[in-house]
């Protein structure tokens, strides 16, 4: 198997230390490839980058005519929330709102992504609950999609579970390919997550973002769904995150999702394209320099938004006592 | 560049979710490659993979004869410690014995990297001292340097001191490179890091262990280091770290070391191995991984060795639940 290019490394004073490879598509919703790097047909996991695409069971199972969710509960579907306040806070309300509570989550809990947040409750002596788990606003969704198909919630993280069917379904009509048994496992949330070409997932989030393809009934809902997310960037990630903070820059305009082991996808939606990206080793911070530089070159960023990529694209790493000594940087 | 090959990846449920490529060399000390894979003339940062090179000039210099190091002292010149107690007491007690403090580490303060030592520190309400960098047993060593050569200690650290000098000349001795200011960087902890192709550190081990092809005086020095380090290996790491393990389990035969982005070095000592390893993208575990592999090729383990290395050539992925979805393996 031919290796990805290295689209991101790391030196140190004037010396490679480390090198990271992976693929990128940027795909229009006729399948047009707008730019890519490295090998797009490779089945890749997506993991939490897809919850926008997750989320849509709850239009299409009517859950959205049953509880009539907020922008703001949307938006935490679609997250990979840091477990501040605000997140806890409203994914409790959500889950109140429809008669459940954290008891209901099959998450599993662990402590607040935000490391201020996470440094409360250790101040306070607290334990963290499913709520601060980072998946418990698309859990909330897929809780609502069970209520309104009048089946029980109990078990709804499984393969076999009508709830993670219609998940499945819905990622497959948007993505259009097959998802498998032969290339699944489990997610850090406990729900199923299937391999599929990286680039049938730029492919799906172009359709999203511009509705070409898919049913009237899934375009609204991945409309309602984008709205949503790029309406609430806090709630999308957290404070100072790079989600958070490229869909406060581009105002509507990117809707940008963090997956984890170093997935990227999302969509420049006045263009109508999707795009996926993989760093093939996981490194978080490195795929993130990647795709701040895929965006420089497809997302026609202004001035504040630039500057804002710029520094993703070139990441500073420093001594202990703070001295600039090397950085990450996108190639 | 060639890409190196895909010495570990990880799995999660049955399709490869992130692949870590890298290098390695088996060398003995008259230059024979035992074992190698990828591009082992590439040049890498070694880190603090070789802190046990970077100790030679307490000999070369005389320091011993000045301070008398004990063994434990040698081994935290040698290490990365966990900021343990048991660390920070002794690199304490080490510099009040040259009339020294913490004051005159030039290292930087982090918070231990032992778990329950940063736990019990915040706790306390505690601060980290430069005390507690991994590295301020290797400062305090280049500070005994310092002292034996009769020169000011302030700015040890310094590219252009007079220990950074000796400790230059000593890897180079030892590993039969020059070095050069244009493949240099400043470590984390302020000292200047000299990138050498991956062979030549493998090298370095083997003369280490061996004494072959060094002086008398070097081949003394590198033996009573490798003494102190595996009679100590507790202090060279900290609890439950895999050096520490790998060292314990082999009972002296094994000297190993990690160094920062996923370096490993060391030797099988009564082979007269050196060898030296390097995942390209500075994924620690993954390193560690391909480390299990080659030493269970090359070590000749016994049943508790090789139990040992299986745990790391194979680690376990759990989801947040606890529930068992893949693992990071050697391939």
């Amino acid at each position: 198997m031919d290796a990805n290019p290295v689209l991101a490394e790391t030196i140190r004073g004037n010396w490679v230390e480390n090198r990271h490879r992976g693929a990128f598509a940027v795909i229009d919703a006729d399948g047009t490839i707008i730019a890519s790097a490295g090998d797009i047909e490779r089945a890749i996991f997506p993991r939490s980058a897809i919850k926008s695409m997750q989320a849509l069971p709850i239009f299409a199972r009517h859950a959205d005519e049953k509880f009539h969710h907020t922008p703001e509960e949307l938006a935490l579907a679609c997250a990979s929330h840091h477990g501040e306040d605000v997140h806890v806070t409203k994914v409790a309300h959500f889950l109140d709102r429809m008669g459940l509570s954290v008891n209901d989550l099959e998450c599993g809990a662990h402590v607040p992504t935000n490391p201020a947040a996470r440094e409360a409750m250790r101040a306070a002596g607290g334990e963290p609950s499913a709520l601060h788990n980072n998946c418990s606003g698309k859990h909330s969704g897929m809780l609502s999609v069970a209520l309104a198909m009048g089946i029980p919630t109990a078990g709804y993280v499984g393969r076999e579970h009508e709830v993670q069917k219609q998940v499945r379904a819905a990622v497959e009509a948007v993505i259009g390919e097959p998802l498998s048994e032969g290339k699944c496992g489990t997610d850090g949330c406990s729900i199923p997550t299937y391999a599929a070409p990286l680039r049938a997932f730029a492919f799906g989030f172009a359709r999203m973002a511009s509705g070409k393809g898919l049913t009237p009934e899934f375009a609204l809902a991945a409309q309602r769904l984008f709205d949503a997310a790029t309406s609430n960037p806090l709630l999308v990630a957290g404070t100072g995150h790079a989600d958070t903070l490229i869909m406060e820059a581009f105002k509507g305009r990117v809707m940008q999702k963090i997956g984890a082991e170093a997935v990227q996808c999302g969509a420049i939606r006045n263009k109508g394209w999707g795009y996926a990206l993989k760093c093939d080793d996981g490194n978080i911070a490195a795929s993130q320099a990647m795709l701040a530089k895929v965006l420089l070159e497809i997302a026609d960023p202004d001035d504040a938004q630039r500057k804002l990529l710029e520094g993703y694209a070139h990441q500073t790493i420093k001594s202990v006592r703070g001295a600039e000594v090397g950085e990450l940087r996108a190639v």
